[in-house]
């Protein structure tokens, strides 16, 4: 896996929560309910308050959709090449191409200020699971409880942040609902780049080679934050370990897993197996087939289409995956006793269980059959798929804060809340180029799918479509619509979205079905399925204690695990591959795209010790999201960076298993010799090493 | 377009008739009925007897779905790369890989045969639609009527067919019923592969550059036919033009057009709008993408899988075109005027036309709305895309032919007809190899998309799995079966098939189902249907007259029309490219796949005449299973060789139209060049010129 989260992946699925009996190295962790009694009877460490603190906050989360660590005193950031890939692909120009080419400031004057990459360090979480609660009364219309919970939110939110100190405040919803905490981050919009490798070493066998083991891939790349036009002086950052981990060793995982599904019900499961799967799949399909035959068109296309095109066949590949797992009948065997059990405890233990964990398997299982009635079009409309363009997103952004911003906090949308209105402006006003026939590409193909999907003489779609084709149609809006201006947005932004725009017009015309169908899914579906879920939540506290975690939310956990390799139809699969390995991949390959190896990489072999171990995995619990997280050692030193999972961890989506399933790691000896003998980055690799 | 038919692309398209006037070139025209008076007052040309007798005669058609023509007194067959691709990819090894570095037998001996391919060369044209209809009573119900019309058709064929002699005899179904000829083939099944380029000249630009123009592709490929081991002397062959076509000169095609839509009622064209398009795209879309990332992963599966996922391309490309003029407003308003007009027509004229003319639309409109509610299960079971593999085909054909020879030959399904026998025979006893893991592949994804598409709870669907999931079930059954083994299914064919096969176990456990919905079709949809269109064609044949052509059946018709460039964006395209365009193409994409010179080509630049026209356009009428196409002059001489269709002619399928869409043809003069120059084959050369 290409471990990142990607916005749209999310679709199809519904949030979830988890919190029964743990199986081996099960678990994503919050950092304020970390086992440290398991911890210490397996593998005899218990972690101090001061560790797990520190390890917070040497995290950090990217907002373009992964995890990432401070490596030194001086605000430098560890994280993926392919976290990096987006700004990377910004950042460049026809001229410079350092998403292909890598980077290396060789002075802080050198570095790069991104554009519109903000990133998250959580300093602090505070349950306010009962504050939130107290706003949704007994015998409230689901409507109405959403729409009391959504403003106490709101309220807790915006007492919290502090847009002028950088203080950003979110309430996760845990537990699908079980439990609610504020999460306080320090928020930093300042950050520049400062070294990434050849997307060919970084990403080394491409999509084949995605998810597999062996691998041999340099998926670094590194950032600096800065504040007031300085370097941030970091109090909290991860030391480099100075011999690495060795095969056995325990190791921790410190990131942002984005989402899992391990405690949906079956009708849950059931629903993706046959509707929410298939229907992404579809649009993964496609949209990998239309991208991909254009970037291939030309150099240009290329460097306009590739990271959204490796997003896209890295979530592809991540749900074949994951509907093979609901396709085992023997996967759903496990998970339809585990439910079994709860049901058994919940009609034994009226006295323990809230009253209303007694219909909440038929509650939820309700939503689902209204689910697969409103995928389609929801998916369509307020998912944006049928305009499928950043233009869009832009147009439907402006006329929505138009709206919204005349309402009072409590009555908006969650996400034009006054605390999100920062990010909101930093992504709305970003100067990152848009390319028209990127746009057109992708508009046309949404339109097409909007209009096969809906049938071509429904009344919306003609009325979107006006009377042309769907490539016309779509060559029309782009080439016609202001907003690709940023002025233009500051503009709107201020005095309100000009309807006389065509790109604001299309999202105007569709935002009344789109509303409607969100709020439907949001009365109908969603919220009663989080009050099923808190009665389920509270019926498994009971059941199981509360030593548990929850399903992952994007959000800061704690993972661990020894280094372990493991067996593969019956062959012994080692836990490190080594640098030479990666020599001898890409012969066997040919040296062919997208085995073949930078130049730099052919030169300075020979100066190469190729027995450094180069990746390694784990039995960590981790998804996607995890990209860019640190791998510590017990010291909390740096030995690794999380990059992928291999193709057995798949299922971790819907259930732990450590038979084979691995979290895949660069190895820190890797990253420091590659620095020294390949890039010539010696002060790099001497700032990560202390010794600076 | 690589211009090829391919039997599953065919899936979710009716069968459709034409006859309305013609516009410009238009036409693919029925050799028994040329416009020889249109011919005459437009260019000053009328063909006579004689003429396209001989171009008859040497016109073949590939039973691997594309066209080729007789060259030479020997024998010699020219076609294109691409529909020889099949055969080469066959006849290659791990040692030489025929399809990716070319061939040449530089002497008769080293001329390889061919497995499983069959050549066709129609030798005599009967009408025998009247001898048909009277099969079929009044008054009798559908499934009576359809038995009745195939058990004559059967009984025509077989008492035409004349396998000793190799004489192959089909009914072919024209104006989807308005008419029934009986086509005489003479059959050749000793095919020897003469000549060949390398793939990366003759696909040059690959899927990139497909549907595109201007091209510089070499896409030409040379067999030899052989009867009683010696290569065929033919009285009928193309002779070559000295100096080739000129701009604006007229040319004719003569080839095998395999379907069009151009009569389709608004209905059809409604229903392959909103349904059997987007059905059928999303399995190409899917299907490119499995297969594409296994096809990326090594050497080994790219030579398995290669040729398949180019068909996919191909297909998946002309599909989107297709879509996007069903799509198209202003091409459904002419169509939509087209079918008024006929309307109209009948209305005012009960006199001169059928009775049944007047519900046909009604009909035909009835049996779209069974299509939508059936087309899903019918594609999955009776079209095999749930058991996507050579060895589920294989176990039904064995299963089938056991069930269905036992049967009196009226009775059988059409396929197992005596006449049919031999080739069915040839097909089923190939030693072509069939790969485990590229089976297991394809048919892993087939059962997802079984289980995803019906529920995976659906009783057939876990009787299918058996409790695996998809992927160990398709690993079991492609391990399990015997039928890879070619003298088991001589003797499964001989013995009947064995039910204790895993393969043909499922193939049975699956074949209730497939064929009920196959016979629900055929009654409820397309026997209706037939007596529909044959009273619209007697309708258009008394509103326009007879002087017009069928919609394509994949047999033999002429099409016509000069050498002409287009505008396209305000910008003048030329018809013909040149040689040294190649190497600037190739240049300016930086001389990457899809778009590398092989090595030959670069070390023989500096001897080409780099003025060599090297491909043209011209306004020729034509569609997939034209590739391969001769195109001559008026002598009857070979000026080119039809390899696609630009991306603007893709709306072929419904409307004809010479504004933008171009037939595009490799140029006779680049041919031989390449043949004398780059490959050292002087001798081939001079055997085309008719210098040997």
């Amino acid at each position: 896996m290409r471990f990142r989260v990607r916005t749209w992946a999310a679709v199809a699925a519904g949030i979830a929560m988890t919190m029964t009996p743990t199986f081996g190295d099960e678990g994503m962790w919050l950092f304020n309910n970390v086992p440290k009694k398991l911890l210490k009877e397996k593998y005899g460490f218990e972690p101090t308050d001061a560790w797990l603190d520190h390890l917070q906050k040497a995290s950090v989360r990217f907002n373009s959709g992964g995890s990432g660590s401070f490596v030194s005193a001086n605000g430098l950031v560890m994280t993926n090449h392919h976290v990096g890939a987006d700004d990377l692909q910004k950042l460049s120009t026809k001229e410079k191409d350092y998403l292909k080419d890598g980077f290396h400031a060789k002075t802080p004057a050198e570095e790069i200020k991104c554009k519109a990459l903000e990133l998250n360090c959580l300093q602090n979480i505070k349950d306010v699971t009962a504050d939130v609660n107290a706003a949704v009364k007994d015998g409230m219309p689901p409507a109405e409880a959403f729409k009391a919970r959504q403003g106490k939110i709101a309220e807790i939110e915006k007492a919290g942040a502090d847009e002028a100190k950088g203080v950003r405040a979110d309430v996760v919803t845990l537990y699908a609902g079980g439990a609610y905490h504020l999460y306080t981050y320090k928020k930093y919009t300042d950050i520049r780049l400062v070294f990434a490798p050849e997307k060919a070493v970084a990403f080394f066998g491409g999509d084949p080679d995605n998810f597999e083991y062996p691998r041999f891939c340099l998926d670094m790349c590194f950032f600096r934050v800065y504040e007031n036009d300085q370097p941030l002086k970091c109090e909290h950052y991860l030391k480099w370990s100075a011999g690495g981990a060795k095969d056995g060793e325990l190791t921790f995982v410190s990131g942002h897993p984005g989402r899992t599904n391990r405690q949906n019900t079956m009708a849950e499961l059931e629903y993706l197996r046959d509707t929410g799967y298939p229907f992404l799949m579809q649009r993964l399909y496609r949209m990998e087939v239309n991208i991909g035959s254009w970037v291939a068109r030309s150099e240009d296309n290329r460097q306009k289409g590739e990271d959204e095109l490796f997003g896209i066949q890295n979530s592809r590949k991540a749900r074949i995956g994951g509907l093979g797992g609901l396709l085992d009948p023997s996967i759903m065997a496990r998970k339809a006793a585990e439910e079994k059990r709860l049901k058994d405890f919940i009609a034994a233990n009226a006295d323990k269980v809230p009253a209303e964990a007694a219909k909440a398997f038929e509650t939820i299982a309700a939503g689902q059959q209204k689910r697969v009635a409103y995928i389609k079009e929801a998916t369509l409309l307020e998912g944006g798929a049928a305009f499928n363009s950043q233009l869009f997103g832009i147009a439907r952004t402006l006329l929505r804060y138009t709206e919204e911003k005349a309402k009072s906090p409590r009555e908006r949308l969650p996400e034009f809340g006054d605390a999100r209105l920062g990010s909101l402006k930093q992504g709305l006003f970003s100067d990152e180029p848009i390319h028209d026939d990127f746009e057109i590409l992708k508009l046309a193909d949404g339109l097409t799918l909007f209009a096969t999907t809906m049938g071509a003489d429904h009344e919306l779609v003609k009325q979107v479509l006006a009377g042309k084709s769907p490539k016309e149609r779509a060559y029309e809006l782009v080439s016609g619509t202001k907003v690709k201006d940023v002025a233009a947005r500051k503009a709107m932004f201020e005095k309100g979205a000009d309807e006389a725009d065509p790109m604001v017009a299309v999202a105007k015309l569709v935002d009344g079905p789109a509303r409607a169908i969100r709020k439907k899914a949001e009365t109908e579906i969603d919220e009663p399925r989080r009050q099923a879920m808190a009665a389920l939540a509270k019926a498994r506290f009971a059941l199981d204690g509360t030593n548990t975690y929850p399903d992952a939310t994007f959000t800061l956990r704690l993972a661990f695990g020894p280094v372990k390799g493991y067996t593969e139809a019956g062959k012994a699969v080692p836990p490190f591959t080594e640098m030479g390995g990666l020599y001898e991949r890409s012969k066997e390959q040919g040296n062919k795209y997208p085995f073949e190896l930078p130049k730099r990489w052919e030169e300075k072999k020979q100066s190469l010790d190729l027995k450094t171990p180069f990746n390694f995995v784990s039995t960590a619990d981790i998804i996607g999201g995890n990209s860019g997280s640190p791998v510590v050692n017990q010291k909390g030193e740096v030995v690794g960076l999380i990059f992928d999972g291999n193709i057995q961890s798949l299922v971790l989506d819907f259930v732990y298993t450590e038979e084979q399933a691995r979290a895949v790691s660069v190895d820190s000896r890797a990253m420091v010799e590659s620095l020294r003998k390949v890039y010539d980055a010696g002060d790099l690799a001497n700032e990560l090493e202390g010794k600076k």
